[in-house]
């Protein structure tokens, strides 16, 4: 896509039980497009990791034989409160973040950084329903789509990993590179509905989500956070 | 989500060598959280699919050992055009959709579809790489990124199985459903450029694509078509 080689970039996506599949396909969608990209899977085993969709993905590489990432990337889901206890996950995370250029998260993804140690300090953002629980891993958080720390970058929830890799690739390679990648994805968004986001969604849909969903997983993962 | 239990709906998706892992993901993303449904990914055999991102996802079901689809949702991707030969394949996807009641598409999907002789006479899309070949299975392009005709739904590139699927989602089981699933899954989508449609993206970069990928691409698909 330019007149010279693209550099060889490997993206590390950090895999676990219970992970949001959308959380970790719609940035490695971008990425794998992303000239000179290689895209790793890493998990604890090389077993079948189950997502939370009904399907599973078999990883690349276990902890062990994982190459070192150029970018981390760590995917949320509702396993995020059980593998904050895997100490074997934490310190993959950290090993990996040391040696890295850059370090990233989608959705809840951001509390096992956080548990890392890498969020403290520093600006985050995570899925909307979680973002009160940030300051327990030391974050300051931050209501946007996307935000950039130095090169600690988190997202949103689930649909933001597309957006976050997209900006991401633009920074890596320029503009271009990343606007023929939007647009062989035709990423055009048209959601059904205005809203997505509790400050554009009817309040009643909101706190019905909550009461159904949210409330008790917040509270799952401050048990978690404060284990 | 409502008063009454809501219907149990089986959604099975076809998996292919070389799928496009967001085509699937995304809608099956939303659907996995619609209120009594029940996700299927059917392949020839139960062996892991290796998909375009460079992860392997693992069937749920082979072809014979699927369940009647309510919903059968064809992904696409460069699969498609060794899939087209597949006669396997071909029939079951014709089986499927004889007894399901929504028959859907996503990207390039839309061709699996019509070989099985699933658009004849149909309005229909696909990614618009793709559409000018549509007449070739017998179906009338529309520029649309959802395209719905009686229970045929087909939807535009990659990332429109989103828009498809909390579109579809909302017909079943209400607005209030699909917003909920909407917001659970952060779609309040911020894409860093206008474009990701050739109507919407500078032409310098819409010609580069299609000289490096689609034109190549789409008369690989066109060779299948009439093979």
């Amino acid at each position: 896509m330019t007149d010279t080689a693209a550099p060889a970039t490997t993206v590390v996506f950090l895999l676990f039980p219970g992970i949001t599949q959308l959380d970790f396909t719609a940035p490695a969608q971008a990425l794998s497009r992303m000239p000179g990209a290689r895209l790793v899977g890493a998990a604890a085993n090389r077993d079948p990791i189950a997502t939370d969709s009904g399907f599973a993905i078999l990883p690349t590489h276990d902890f062990a034989s994982a190459p070192q990432a150029d970018i981390l990337c760590v995917p949320g889901g509702h396993g995020v409160t059980e593998a904050l206890g895997n100490a074997e996950t934490i310190d993959f995370i950290a090993r990996q973040a040391a040696g890295a250029q850059w370090v990233t998260s989608v959705c809840t993804g951001a509390f096992l950084l956080g548990r890392a140690g890498l969020l403290r300090g520093k600006r985050a953002t995570t899925h909307w329903a979680y973002t009160h629980l940030l300051p327990l891993v030391g974050a300051a958080p931050v209501k946007a789509r996307i935000v950039e720390d130095g090169h600690l970058v988190t997202s949103g929830g689930v649909t933001s990993g597309l957006d976050f890799a997209l900006t991401l690739i633009a920074r890596l390679q320029g503009e271009a590179v990343a606007q023929a990648i939007q647009l062989a994805i035709e990423y055009d968004p048209a959601p059904p509905f205005a809203g997505g986001h509790p400050d554009r969604t009817p309040g009643t849909i909101t706190e019905g989500l909550k009461a159904r969903v949210y409330d008790a997983a917040a509270a799952r993962m401050e048990a978690a956070l404060k284990a």
